[in-house]
């Protein structure tokens, strides 16, 4: 399904009245320090704390009452099964969560707070895989992929739609890349709102796969997968690849080492709490500044749910 | 020296340029929670991080240039440390601050990053006020007291009156107390501007002077010191007392469990950054909720300057 002008303004007044528009903002002494002019929207902000709420709002409300009729499933480690739950809740369905059981108990714990049924299986893709076939099968539920389904991407292109408007002469955005549903959502939004806009990702070098996949022009796994970022671990999709090497401009690579920098930035300046994920797109930004000295920067702080006992680990105490 | 109606107007213009008007958050599912309906005037995305810069900032802007010529000097192990060193930079003069050598180094590092001169002396009150009457004596810098000042007073209680004008039909205003500058500048404000407006305060058990001291009306020690909100530890003033019996109908304490956990809540489901010190009023609200049921209820979130490395006791990892 190609995804239209009309679709993302369509898919922006279907969701409108379930989701918050997010502030921007902005930060006069991390601007002093890096010489770049940021606007952050603070999609940490957002209903169940994270951007998935549009794509899994805009997914569920377009079903019919036949295929709502058995509720929505998915497999989730994170903030897209607490969008399906909340949508779900919301719409008065059922929705069925696939949870590998490494999730943070934190998502656990909202997904089920939502009134959704969550199903534990093994921390691989195929348990996850296998585990939704038979949820489906048994219950005859709607299937909502995270991020290889157009109906989420166009949600998700809603975001950059709303950035441009409150930064009309924006020359850039950064977004997070993991399996490229809000990458690919941001590269036709900015296509189609605001020609010219330039779109970078930021990938963890943990979970290269984008990176690997931009230069090849086929789905590529990443080399290895450790990373700090742990809303990143997932890999494009032909549909989310075909989008962004058609628009983005790069991605580029940032250590867990500058992602803590860039998150220990973020809570000391701005005084709000984001993911590490979330926060890639801002390191790598600040890695290649000389690429963004002087311009306006667009970073979407993606989501906001963090585990609060992983702190100690991103910021030991000092001995 | 009495403060009026029209000195608390007259520190609003004064500051306005100096300082941001700091937004009021709400938060649906904390208040479906708690059953009370919360305004939190959030002074942690305050200059500085913290309310401190409107006492610092007006009593600095109330000097005369005869006074201003040797800078400006105190004692204080955080906010106001930085509050006025921001305040002497702004201004193009000298900042001393005396820093117990127990502040955060965060602390120390902002104190001087401003371009203050920090000296450095043992962690007790008597050692405080010997090195500071040195430095004053040295330099014939004018010393602000962090709350014992009425123009520190007058200057803090500009946050109410925002607060109340964002919110007017607020039944109920909560600070938290160490030396009572920002409470008693919130019981000025409530007075003037929204006579009936009542004013409570948070207390830390491990602090618990405020408490004594409107009990038995005169300035009491607490009888032990020892709690996470190391913004509080400070004794009430003849001064804050004063204005403080006159006006606040009562304080609350809360134990630094209690704190913790309003911090999590906090952290989770607002997602923004604070220090203990300064959830200490939601946590007493939350303890006390029979108290404030169904009641529109201000929250002065006071600061949001936190060591990161901290984090990891305040919420340990789940062995």
């Amino acid at each position: 399904m190609k995804i239209t002008k009309e679709a993302i303004e369509l898919a922006e007044k279907t969701i409108k009245p379930y989701i918050h528009r997010t502030p921007v903002l902005t930060n006069k002494s991390i601007n002093e320090m890096t010489g770049i002019d940021f606007y952050f929207k603070c999609e940490n902000f957002q209903k169940i704390g994270a951007f998935k709420i549009r794509g899994g709002m805009n997914a569920a409300l377009s079903l019919n009452a036949t295929q709502l009729k058995n509720g929505i499933a998915t497999h989730s480690s994170g903030n897209h099964a607490q969008a399906l739950a909340y949508a779900a809740k919301t719409l008065g369905i059922k929705a069925y969560i696939v949870m590998p059981k490494s999730s943070p108990q934190v998502k656990v714990d909202a997904v089920r707070g939502y009134g959704a049924e969550v199903i534990i299986c093994e921390a691989n893709q195929a348990a996850r895989e296998t585990a939704l076939a038979k949820v489906v099968l048994e219950t005859g539920a709607e299937f909502i992929h995270p991020y290889d389904d157009y109906r989420v991407i166009t949600g998700q292109a809603t975001c950059v739609k709303e950035l441009i408007e409150e930064v009309p002469d924006l020359d850039v955005v950064i977004t997070p890349v993991g399996g490229g549903g809000l990458l690919s959502g941001t590269c036709l939004g900015a296509h189609f709102f605001k020609p010219g806009l330039k779109v970078y990702a930021g990938e963890p070098e943990g979970a290269a796969d984008a990176v690997l996949s931009l230069k090849s022009g086929k789905v590529e796994k990443a080399p290895y997968v450790a990373t700090i970022a742990d809303g990143l671990l997932t890999t494009l999709s032909e549909q989310t690849l075909g989008i962004i090497k058609e628009h983005v401009t790069d991605i580029l690579l940032v250590s867990d080492t500058e992602i803590i920098a860039a998150l220990k930035l973020v809570y000391e300046r701005m005084k709000i709490i984001v993911e590490p994920s979330c926060v890639v797109p801002f390191a790598a930004a600040i890695k290649n500044a000389p690429l963004f000295k002087g311009k306006k920067v667009g970073i979407i702080l993606s989501g906001g749910n963090v585990d609060l006992t992983k702190f100690g680990t991103w910021f030991p105490a000092i001995k």
